[in-house]
C-alpha cells in the first residue's frame, strides 16, 4: 500500500535467506537473545533497584516466560532450544543431526551475547551509579557466580542435577510416543519448568543450567569493563557452567529414558512388530490360497 | 422475557453503529480503558498503600493480564492493539491501512484518559490523605516519569529498546507464517509478553512503552489537578515515551523480519512460485498435446 | 468391583435428585463453597501468620484460581456464577431467566457461609492464640470491612466500579457474538479478571464485588463469636457489597453493550435479515417463474 | 546416527519393560520425584537462604508447577496420581483397580525418597553452614511438622480439609460426566489446585495432603542424620499426614457425589436407560408388525 511496504518487501527480498541452517541459527541467536534480555534484564532491575522494582521470584517468573517467548518466537524455524544442552540431549536421541550442534551453539552465544549488551546498554546509568557507589561493577547481572557458600564440587553437582531436571522435563514434553500436552503449549510449559527450576534450585549459583546463556554475557561482560574477574572470580567458576550442564544432560536422558521413555517407545515398537507379523501372516494365507 | 430485555433491545436497536471504523475506534477505546484502569489501579494501590497492599512485581501481574484481558474484550472487533505501536507496526507492514492509525491512536487515548479517570475516582480519599499527609500531589500512579538515576538519552533508549521487544514478540505472535500458538491464546500470549517487560525493563522509568497508555492518563492528570507539573517533570519527559516507541516498533519489526520474518515470508513466496511454474508447464504440455 | 463402590453406587442412586433448579443450586453451593474457603482461607493465612506465610498478591492470586477452580467444579452443571452479580447481569440481558436469581443467591450465600465455617475451624487455634494476644477477634478475614481513608460514598463507588469492571470482562468472555478465547478456558479467563481486579482494587475495602461471597461469611462470623460488630462496624458498611455490586452490573451492561455488545449483535441480526430478505426476494421469483 | 544411538537403542532394548504395572510404578516414581525435588527444594532455598532467595508464595508456585510438571512426564504412563489419596479416591469410585494401591503407594514413596535425597545433595554446602550457625540441623524444609499454635486434633482436621478440598477439585477435573476443560490441560488444573491449597491452607502445617510426599523425605532425613527427632517431633506429628488425607479423600469423594457427581452421573444413567426402553419399544413395533 504504501511506500514504506514497497522498501520493506524490497528488503525482504535482499536480505532473504534461503540455507536453512542459517536461518535456524538465525532464529536460536533471536531466541536466545530474547530469553538473556528478559532474564538478565529482570535480574538487572532487581539488583540495581536495591530490591525495590523487583524480588528473586520476579526473577524466576522472568526467565521462565522470556523462555516461552524466546522458544515462541523462534519455535517454527529452529525448534526453539535456546540451550546447547538441548540441543544435545536432542542430538542424543538421534533427533537432530550433530552438525546443527555447533551451529546452534555459536549463534546461541551470539545470541546471549547481545541480549546482554542491550540491557547493559538500557541500564547503563543505573549501573554507573552502583560503581559510583561502590567503587566496583555488579556483578551477578549478567553471568552467573557461585554463592559463598558453594564449594565447587557442590557447584558441579548443582548445575549437573539442575540440567537433568531441565532434560527430564523437556523430553517428556517432546517425546512424540508420550505426548502429553495439547500442540502449541510446548513453550509455555517449558516456561514453567524454567520458573520451577529457578525457584527451587537458585540459591546456590543462579540456575545457569545453559552453557549459552551464561558464556555469552560472561564474554560481553568482559569486553564491557569488567574485565578478567568475570573469568577468575569464585575459582574459576565460568567452566562449571560450561560443562557440568552436558554431563547433566547425559544423566538426565538415561533417567528419563528408563524410568518411562524406553518403556513407551518399546511398547510402540512391539505393537509396529505385531501388526507387520499379522500382515506378513495375512500374505502368507493371502498367498496359500490364490 | 422481563421489560428490562425490551428495553435493553430498544436501546440496542437505538445506539447499534454500522460504521466499522467508529465501532472498531470505541472497542479500542474500551480495550485500552481497562488497561489503564487496571494497570494504574494497581500502581495506586501500591503506592497510595505504601506497599502493604501490592510490590512491584504484582504491578507487572496487572499490566500484563490487564493488556490480556483488554485484547480479549475488544479484539474481535478491532484486533486488540490497544497501543498506537503495534497500530504502527502492523501499519508499516501493511497488514492494517494507514487511515486507521489516527482514529485509533485518538480512540487508545480518549479510552486511557477514561481509565485513568476511573481510578483517580476509586482512590479519590486515599489520594486525598496522601495529599494531607505529604502537602503534594503523589506523581507516577498515572504517567510515567524517570528515575532518579536516569538521563534523557538512556530514557529514550530505555522506551526504544522496550517498545522494540513488545514489537519483535508481538509480530513472533501474529506471524501468519510463523503461527506458534493455539488460536485464542494470542491474548494471553500478548499479556506474558508485557509482563516479562515489566519485571526485567521497567526500573528506569516504568515501562510505558505505549504512546497512549502513558498520554491519556497524563492529560487526565493535568487537568484533575497536578497542573503543568506532568508536563514539565523530568525535563519535559512526556514527550519521550511518545515518540520513543515508534523508533522502537521500526527497529523492532526490522529485527524481527531480519532474522526470522522475511525468510519465513519468502519460503512461502518461494513454494507458491514453484507451484504455479510448475502449473504453467504443466499447461504448456497440455496445449502441446491438445 | 469392591464393596466400596457397590455402597457408593447405592447411595449415588439414593441421593440422586433429578430437579435441574436444586442440582444447580446444589453445585453453585460447592462452587461458592470452594471460592470462599480458598479465598478466605488465604486471607486467613496472611492475617494469622503476621505475613510470614502470606502478602497480599499471595491473596489475590488465591481468590483469582479459587474463582477458577470454583468456576470449573460447578460450571458444566450450573454455569458457574458463584456471585448473585453475574447472575443478574445475564438475567438481565435474558440469558437465565429470573426465577434462577433467587434461588442461585440463596445456594452462594449458603455456600459461601460454609467455606468460611471450613476456614474457621482449621485455622482455629491460631485464631484463639490470635484472640488471646489482642483481646478481640480479628476483624477482615472473613467478609470485608473498609479501610481507615475510606467514606462511604467512595466505598459505595468501589463497588459499583469492581463490579462493572468484572462483569464486562465477563461479558466479553462469554458473549456469544464476541467469542475471543477456546472453549474450556472461560473458567481460566475468569480467574484472571478476579486476580487483576485483586491487583488493583483491593486497597479500600478488599474487593467483594460479591454479595454472596461477602454476607456469607459475614452471617458465619456473626454467629461465631464475633456478634454485631460484623454488621455495625465501618459504619454499617455491609450493606454496601450487598446493594452496589447490583447497581455496577447495571452500568457494566450498559458500558459492553454500548461499546462492544450492541453491534456485534445487531451485525449478526442484519447478516440474518439480509440472508432472509435474500430467501424471500429468491422465492417470489421462483413463484413468478413457476 | 551416531554411535551413541546405537548405544541408547541398544540400552532401551535392554531395560525395556514390558510388565504395565511395574512401568506404571517406575512412572510414578519419576512423577513424585519431580514433585518432590522441585517442591522440597523450593522449601530449601526459602529456608536455607533465609529469604532472600524465596518467599512462601514462591514455595506454593514452585509445589504447584512441580504437581503439573510431575504429572506430565508420567501422566500417560500411569494417570499421575503423585499421592496416594489421589490413587485411593479413583480405587474408591472403581475407576482404578484396588490392587494398584500399593504398587503406587510403594513408588511414590521411594520417588519422594529420592527425590528428598538429591535436593539434599544439592544443597549440602548450604545445610552445613545452617548446621554450624544453629548447632542443629533445619527441620521443616523436607517433611512438614506443625506450627506452634497447632494442636494435634486440629492438625488432624487441617490435613482432613485440604486433602478433601485437593479431592474435590480433582475429581471435578477428572469427572467423565462433568468434563469442564479442554483435554491436555488436567495437569496445568492440578497444578493450579495445589497452589491454591498451599496459599490458603498452609499456614498450619505446611500442607503435606499427600502421605508419600511426606513420608519419603521423612524417612530420608531420619537417615541422612537427622535421626529419630523427625518421627518424635510435634507428638508423633509424622502420623497425622499418613492417615488423616486417606480420611479427607473419603470426605472429598463423598461430598463431590453428593452435590454433583452423583446427579450428573444419574442423568448419564437415565438418559442411558430411556433410550434403552425406546429400543426395546420400537424393537416389540417391529416384532408386532413383521
Amino acid at each position: 500500500m504504501g511506500i514504506q511496504k514497497v522498501i520493506l518487501d524490497k528488503l525482504g527480498r535482499t536480505f532473504q535467506i534461503r540455507n536453512k541452517l542459517l536461518r535456524q541459527g538465525l532464529a536460536e541467536c533471536l531466541g536466545t537473545l530474547i530469553l538473556v534480555m528478559f532474564g538478565c534484564g529482570s535480574v538487572a532491575q532487581y539488583v540495581l533497584s536495591g530490591g525495590s522494582h523487583g524480588i528473586f521470584l520476579a526473577v524466576n517468573l522472568a526467565f521462565g516466560f522470556a523462555a516461552t517467548l524466546g522458544i515462541l518466537v523462534c519455535g517454527q524455524v529452529s525448534g526453539g532450544h535456546l540451550n546447547p544442552a538441548v540441543t544435545f540431549a536432542l542430538c542424543l536421541l538421534g533427533r537432530e543431526k550433530w552438525r546443527k550442534f555447533p551451529v546452534y551453539f555459536l549463534f546461541q552465544i551470539i545470541g546471549s551475547f547481545f541480549g546482554a549488551g542491550i540491557i547493559f546498554g538500557m541500564y547503563y546509568d543505573a549501573i554507573q551509579r552502583q560503581y559510583e557507589k561502590d567503587h566496583k561493577l555488579p556483578l551477578g547481572i549478567f553471568a552467573t557466580y557461585p554463592n559463598e557458600h558453594l564449594s565447587t564440587a557442590n557447584g558441579f553437582f548443582d548445575q549437573v542435577i539442575g540440567t537433568a531436571a531441565l532434560i527430564v522435563c523437556i523430553l517428556a514434553i517432546v517425546d512424540p510416543y508420550n505426548n502429553p500436552i495439547p500442540q502449541g503449549l510446548e513453550a509455555f510449559t517449558v516456561g514453567f519448568t524454567v520458573l520451577v527450576i529457578g525457584l527451587s534450585m537458585g540459591f546456590n549459583s543462579g540456575y545457569a543450567v545453559n552453557p549459552a546463556r551464561d558464556l555469552g554475557p560472561r564474554l560481553f561482560t568482559s569486553i564491557a569493563g569488567w574485565g578478567s574477574i568475570v573469568f577468575t572470580h569464585g575459582n574459576y567458576w565460568f567452566l562449571v557452567p560450561i560443562f557440568a550442564p552436558f554431563l547433566g544432560t547425559i544423566i538426565g536422558v538415561i533417567v528419563y529414558q528408563l524410568l518411562v521413555g524406553w518403556h513407551t517407545e518399546g511398547e510402540a515398537r512391539d505393537k509396529k512388530k505385531e501388526s507387520e507379523e499379522l500382515n506378513v501372516k495375512l500374505n502368507d494365507i493371502d498367498s496359500a490360497a490364490a
